[in-house]
C-alpha cells in the first residue's frame, strides 16, 4: 500500500478523514503511525495529496487530509487477455491496475475452460478489490474499465475493428517471427492468448480485426510475465 | 511444464528413458500421454528434442528419446538483485529462470531484512528446485549460476567495476528521470533494489562502479512486476 485510497465516505469534515479496518491496520501496523506523520493519501476518482496523523484511537485514526496533485497521466495501453485461470486472473487484475492500464477486456478463446466464466473472481466488489489494491499499489486513484466478452467471434468482429482504430494493435503470438516493437508512442491495443496461445483461426481474426502479430523471443512465458514484459517493452516513459 | 527435463540418471539405455515421481505425474495428469504421443525433452545442461511415450506402466513410463536441438541462447541480461523477501524469491529466482537469465547475483542491501539471509530458500536444494521449474516453463536446459553477496561495499566496490565492463550497466531506480533504454544489442548488467529502493548512498556506489539510473514510469512496481518489465524492454528478440 504505497498510497492509502479514500472514498468520499471516510471524510468526516473538509479536510478530515476518519481511517477504520484495513487501512487503519495497515498505517499502524506497517507504517507504523504516530501523531504528526505524513501519508501519501488519494482521493478514489480524484486527486492524491498527503494526510497528517492527528489522532490514533483504538480502532481508528485520523488524517488531515490535503489533495492537490492530479493522478498520474493513464497508461494508453488497452489489453484485451484471454480469461485466465481464476486464482491466476486476481493477480492480473490488480498488476495491470497497478502498472496503470485503464482498458481492460478479458475475452473468451478456444482454450479458455468455460468453468472460468462461472468463477466468483468476476463478481463485481472481488473485481473492485483488485483493482482497490492496483491502485494503492501504483499510487493511482482512477480504476480501471473492465469488459467481459464471453463470446470471442461477435466481439472481434463486430467490436474490436473500430477499438483498435488508431492504435498500434498487437497480439502476442509466440509462433510468430516479427518482434514486439518497443517504446510505442502512440496508444496501443494489446492482446494476449490463454496458457497455449491463441489458435490459428483465432490469430486470422484478430489479423483480419486489425491486429498485428508479434513475439518476444522463444521461451513460452506464462501469461503473469508476458504481461508486465509486453508492457514494460511497449510503454514511453518521460 | 513445456519442456521435460531429463537427468543422464533418468537414462536406462542409450536413448531409452523412464520417468517416475513428478514427471511421470505430470505426463498422466496434465498430457494423458498413451503410447506413441510425442513429449518435449531436455537433457540437462544438453540438447532438447522429443521423447515418444513408448511404455506407461503404475508408476513410471517410458520414452524413446531423440536429442538433436540446441538451447536457446542464453538471454544476456545478467540480473543483481536486492535479496527479496523469501517467498517471493523462490518465484523470481524461477521466472529469470524461465526468461532466460544466466548470471543472477542476490545482494545485500540497507532495506534488505537481515533475516533473509537465513532462509531456507537459499539451500543448494531448494535454488536447483526453482531453477529446474524455470527452465521446464522456459523450454531451456541450462542452470543458471546464482552468487550470494551478502555484503554490499565490498561486492560494488571490488567486483562489480569488472563484471560491467562491456555491458550496458543500469540500475532500476524509481526517482530519477532518465527513461529505461529498450532493445539493447549488447549485453546487459541490470541492478533492482528491495521494496523501498536502493538508499541514495547505494545508488552513489552503484554509480560509482559504473551503472546509470534508469526508470521505467512513475508507478511504483513490485520487484515480482519490475523484473520481467525491465527484461522485457531490454531484451532483443529476433
Amino acid at each position: 500500500m504505497n498510497l492509502i485510497l479514500l472514498d468520499t465516505a471516510d471524510f468526516i469534515d473538509s479536510h478530515r478523514v476518519r481511517l477504520t479496518g484495513r487501512r487503519f491496520v495497515h498505517a499502524c501496523e506497517v507504517l507504523s503511525v504516530t501523531n504528526g506523520k505524513t501519508l501519501q493519501v488519494g482521493l478514489l476518482g480524484g486527486k492524491s495529496g498527503t494526510g497528517t496523523v492527528i489522532n490514533v484511537h483504538m480502532h481508528s485514526l485520523e488524517l488531515d487530509v490535503r489533495l492537490e496533485l492530479e493522478p498520474p497521466e493513464p497508461l494508453p495501453i488497452s489489453v484485451i487477455l484471454a480469461m485466465p485461470r481464476p486464482k491466476v486472473c486476481k493477480r492480473i487484475l490488480q498488476g495491470l491496475t497497478a502498472m496503470g492500464v485503464k482498458n481492460i477486456t478479458l475475452l473468451n478463446t478456444w482454450r479458455v475452460d468455460k468453468s472460468y466464466w462461472k468463477s466468483s473472481v468476476l463478481a463485481p466488489a472481488e473485481i473492485r478489490k483488485q483493482f482497490i489494491l492496483g491502485l494503492e499499489q501504483g499510487c493511482d486513484t482512477i480504476l480501471p474499465r473492465l469488459q467481459l466478452q464471453p463470446r470471442f467471434k461477435p466481439f472481434v468482429e463486430d467490436s474490436l475493428p473500430d477499438l483498435v482504430t488508431g492504435t498500434c494493435a498487437l497480439v502476442a503470438h509466440p509462433l510468430c517471427s516479427q518482434p514486439c516493437p518497443a517504446v510505442v508512442q502512440q496508444p496501443v491495443t494489446l492482446a494476449i492468448g490463454p496458457e497455449g496461445g491463441f489458435t490459428s483461426y483465432e490469430i486470422a481474426k484478430l489479423t483480419e480485426a486489425g491486429l498485428s502479430s508479434v513475439q518476444l523471443g522463444s521461451r513460452p512465458m506464462r501469461v503473469e510475465t508476458a504481461i508486465p514484459a509486453l508492457i514494460g517493452r511497449l510503454m514511453c516513459c518521460h
